[in-house]
């Protein structure tokens, strides 16, 4: 029952060396043609992609991405942004109502469009042979973006994929097993017992022992995780930032 | 350089009709388990899949879809919840700071990880001949769905996908030109004429032909859209519903 796209999705895992090696014109215009392919909200298509190929602007942005080495490495960047600009602009053109979509559903709307857009640009890009990785960093200093990238109001930047030819072949991340993402009708929620059934092999993976080998005063992955990645100081105060870069985008 | 994923991608229309064909176990797992290997936030795996295919779980959820046939016609429908309270329970388990990912920054992380295995999920079920649908009502009355699945606090449906063999094969959606979506290093705003470009052959379409057909008083698909489809009060309406929906389950 296999083929050659679940095969591809099977051997996913996360790229951030990439060969000194430009992605070439023909290869990019695949997978950005395949990103505008996917569904989007009633045909509307509310997003846009930006692509940074050039140095400057990379390090201008770095920064931002908390100087990610793949910030600057990849040959290129793809910024997808919930974009209700354009669709505005055609209202206004048409002698419709442009002020319809000021709002949080038009914000998720557009944000599940550049989502669709981007998973699908990954799926097409590694199957040409690019590794690729997502920048979550666009969303903590999106007003930073926004600047950079001269998004006008209504346009919101949600996910940032790098990408190049792979300098190195990397082992995929440790994963939950599938099923215990998966609930049949309803959710069921996690026991005790069942919160270390589900991390088991995680927590004995090679790779939590060696995140834990440089944390060595701490005794798991989810202190790690919590004590030094994503702090709640932090994520309330890139909270806040958020929230004003929707209200300043005309989404709130 | 064409491939099979690129080509897959390529064909992708929307598929509202289906066969009255169950879709197999083996076939289903093979399509939640490409979901589940997507990139994701820091490798937490910030997400849920709650799998609908009791037909009284259907017809209970399907005035919140509001009727769409689909949503009691397909087979098979996946609900993508953005969900932080598996990751918060291991935290409990784990002697770490549980209170860390109640804000917006934890939401949008989450959405994102849904986001990314939804659209896995749809490439995976296309690739083994399942027509799919994405549902965007999901997200109209998030609350009536949290109540349905019985989501727990930290866990917000955001994606949802219909999903089972096609009876039909329907004609893509008529698209823009993928080059009107992207832009060169920043922003290129829309000017009125290139607003008339940009929809010119989408307005033409035998598509756009039969919705005008549909709404004779109206004059174009902006008027469509924004005075039948999604008007501004009841946008406005649903975007309070889902503000108290994030604010109820934690995020906000």
């Amino acid at each position: 029952m296999d083929n050659e796209t679940l095969r591809l999705i099977d051997r996913h895992a996360s790229v951030r060396e990439y060969l000194d090696k430009p992605v070439e014109d023909a290869v990019l215009d695949k997978i950005l043609k395949a990103a505008c392919n996917g569904s989007t909200m009633g045909n509307m298509q509310l997003f846009s992609i930006i692509v940074t190929r050039d140095r400057g602007m990379k390090e201008k942005m770095a920064p931002f991405h908390f100087n990610q080495p793949m910030a600057t490495a990849a040959p290129v960047i793809l910024t997808f942004c919930a974009d209700f600009h354009r669709f505005n602009r055609y209202c206004e053109c048409r002698n419709a109502n442009s002020q319809a979509y000021s709002n949080m559903q038009a914000y998720h709307w557009a944000t599940a469009d550049a989502m669709i857009a981007a998973q699908n640009a990954c799926v097409a890009a590694e199957s040409l042979g690019l590794g690729i990785c997502w920048l979550g960093t666009i969303i903590f200093n999106a007003h930073e973006f926004v600047k950079a990238l001269e998004l006008p109001k209504h346009v919101v930047p949600v996910a940032c994929i790098a990408m190049g030819y792979p300098a190195a072949k990397p082992e995929p991340a440790a994963k939950l097993n599938f099923s215990d993402l998966v609930h049949c009708e309803t959710y069921k929620d996690y026991s005790d017992e069942r919160i270390d059934d589900v991390y088991r092999d995680k927590e004995q993976s090679a790779e939590t022992a060696r995140v834990l080998a440089e944390n060595p005063d701490l005794e798991n992955v989810a202190q790690v995780i919590t004590q030094r990645r994503y702090k709640q100081d932090d994520n309330e105060y890139f909270s806040d930032i958020l929230m004003k870069t929707l209200k300043d985008q005309g989404f709130v």
